[in-house]
């Protein structure tokens, strides 16, 4: 192979050095003194091979390789390097150091192509500071304004806006960030897969086809509080039951709508939540996820039939809010062919296969064309200090993309 | 009647005036200023009639009237006058005016009894102060020690045996405060439904046959936190899931077991508990309550059996914890006559019923005869500042306790 285990391993060991909380997992936040650790590290890497180094108002480094014909649209690679609060040293660097260890590789090897290929290290794709996430991504797609980075704080209360300020960025500048789709060709990112699949099918790598659609609902039962002694059954409006009743059908629906759709109800508030007093009111989410518009929508529609027949009783109410619409994606069919060539003459086993979670590569599906390669997590753990990822699959990830780069790039 | 609308208007009215939160609900709590005012209140009143009065070094106000039979045991009536936060009027006050009441309509119409009745109010009742409720009768019952006073703190840290020795109690006294069971004839308490049954089915009074056991599970389901858009519905251990197929058929074997049978779960908390993370933990409550011993074993069977068929699944663990067994307290069958006979002579409609809740009727139970007899709450509601009961449904409750007063005393 081409790529060097032994870089690999140190980028990612000489990264996870810049923690706000060591021994509890990596916490990383943007515009940080550990983000600038980080950013000093890679900015370093990138300068050694002699490459454009610069940084966009959104916080995003980038190190550009000319093309031959450098007026192409670029070939952008990378991921971001922000964590969530003790998460682990895989989720964002792993794409970074792709893209880091790619640029090596072509510059050790005097590649030249015909396309010029840019480096990106993105920052607050997890939102951990200030709550909104993919923001490398959607600053350089244009959809982030002055008014997010003023609106947007952190928990002492910082805005976006003022830690830009704080750490030598204009926040005014912001638009400058987003990029003309016409000059990007394409976007490659390689993620951890945060998913116990490839694991468990022993596979080597996961190419992604779709970034799966993703449906939200907030579900507000209100019924009677009553005291759990003295109200007989009859006589109850229970909110908690009623819940309970729709909640143990969802994973049918996510089952028999098929192709992967997920559902989940992963938040439950009770009140007022005392063993002695029968609920008036639980507070649910659901989140639904597919690769097919069809199926999210054929959930939903058997989970609203269904709210609406359990609460259809005496003394209850419910409110469904929508919180979150967002279509599935699809990735470039060219990048996925290359994906699977590369993999096959390298004799590496993968899977096509659903990203349950968006990535920057979402984001960026909306102005170009996207790759997206998973490489898989241990006993499919992911944000907790456990999160890991064998260097050995890791490097089988970077050496796809780096021959899918000279595909796209066409080499000279 | 020979009981006064009036004076038992007044008697709420006053009492109700002594509240460390006007405007939002009743707060009485014990060995405080709040209890100082209502206290004297009702040891004035006490004292205008004549009565022997004394407290006890649990703090329960008590006020004899002489039998003609001294040395007899003694007929106790009364209830609690403490609150919980935020509470209403009537749950204790209700009882304590129905002893008031009796002892004025005894005192001013000169009747004379065999046996001796003492008024008796009690604090600690909702152990909403220092936690640990039921306290003026366990007192009684003997069953309180000097350590729990030293245990039991409020939120400030105080501890009961301070606030004792603060408010002129020697709380060193405490096992004085104990009865001789033979020294007690019966306890006859009056309370507030607390439950919609009286006012759905127009009824004046309920005439309580029996104290419900209650039975208390705690249930804590172990899953796995996995990333609700990367895990395929197959791979999941979603705690949540487990526990909303438990909690939607609890109330089918609360019903099935039938005799007024009840099951809450009140209490429930997932974590990690965002949206998109599958839930790795469920905790709840279950809350059984019969007036059969072999209806709470029945529900709590089959709920055992469920929770160990729901949680028999890979990645699932679970731990059920025992937290309350009470056992369920039958009425004297002698008092439920005389209520009967009362309310039938007076044309009160009434239905004999279980009490869901405790009350000191409970704790006294275990030492001598007890009779309880609610009074309708509107809409069911209690422990809120809506809590109400009418006037004139008071005053029925009264006058058949002052009647089965006059029978259980032997009037001369």
């Amino acid at each position: 192979m081409k790529t060097n285990l032994n870089r690999i391993k140190k980028d990612i060991e000489e990264l996870s050095k810049f923690n706000a909380t060591p021994g509890q997992g990596l916490t990383r936040f943007s515009l940080t003194e550990e983000d600038r650790g980080a950013r000093n590290y890679i900015k370093n890497e990138l300068l050694k091979l002699g490459l454009e180094v610069y940084e966009d108002p959104a916080g995003s480094i980038f190190g550009r390789k000319k093309g031959s014909d450098d007026d192409l649209p670029v070939i952008m690679i990378g991921s971001h390097f922000d964590s969530v609060k003790n998460g682990g040293n895989f989720d964002g660097p792993a794409g970074v150091i792709m893209a880091l260890e790619v640029m090596r590789v072509l510059t050790e090897n005097n590649v030249k192509t015909k396309y010029p290929i840019e480096f990106v290290g993105m920052i607050e794709e997890e939102g951990g500071r200030f709550g909104s996430g993919v923001f490398g991504s959607r600053a350089m797609a244009g959809s982030v304004s002055i008014e997010e980075l003023n609106n947007n704080k952190d928990n002492e209360g910082i805005s976006m806006a003022e830690a830009f300020k704080e750490f030598g960025f204009n926040p005014d500048d912001i638009n400058n960030a987003k990029r003309n789709p016409e000059d990007i060709k394409a976007f490659i990112e390689l993620h951890i897969e945060q998913g116990p699949v490839l694991e468990n099918r022993e596979k080597d790598l996961g190419i992604v086809d779709f970034i799966v659609g993703l449906y939200n609902l907030k579900v507000t039962i209100k019924g009677r509080p009553d005291h759990a002694g003295t109200t007989p059954m009859n006589m109850r409006a229970d909110a908690l039951v009623a819940a309970s009743k729709i909640i143990s059908h969802i994973p049918n629906y996510a089952i028999e709508a098929g192709k992967g759709t997920v559902a989940t109800v992963g938040a439950l508030s009770v009140k007022p939540g005392a063993a002695n007093i029968v609920p008036g009111e639980a507070q649910f989410t659901i989140d639904i996820r597919s690769k097919n518009k069809s199926c999210i929508e054929e959930v939903k529609n058997k989970v609203i039939e269904l709210i609406q027949k359990e609460t259809d009783a005496s003394g209850l109410d419910v409110i469904i809010e929508e919180m979150l619409d967002v279509k599935p994606v699809k990735m470039s069919e060219e990048i996925i062919k290359s994906f699977e060539k590369n993999a096959d003459s390298k004799g590496f086993s993968y899977i096509k296969m659903l990203s349950g979670a968006g990535h920057d590569a979402m984001v960026m599906a909306g102005i170009t064309d996207v790759g997206l390669i998973f490489v898989p997590s241990k006993d499919g753990r992911s944000h907790c200090p456990e999160e890991w990822t064998d260097y050995e699959d890791l490097q089988k990830g970077i050496e796809v993309v780096y021959n899918t780069i000279l595909d796209l790039g066409e080499v000279l």
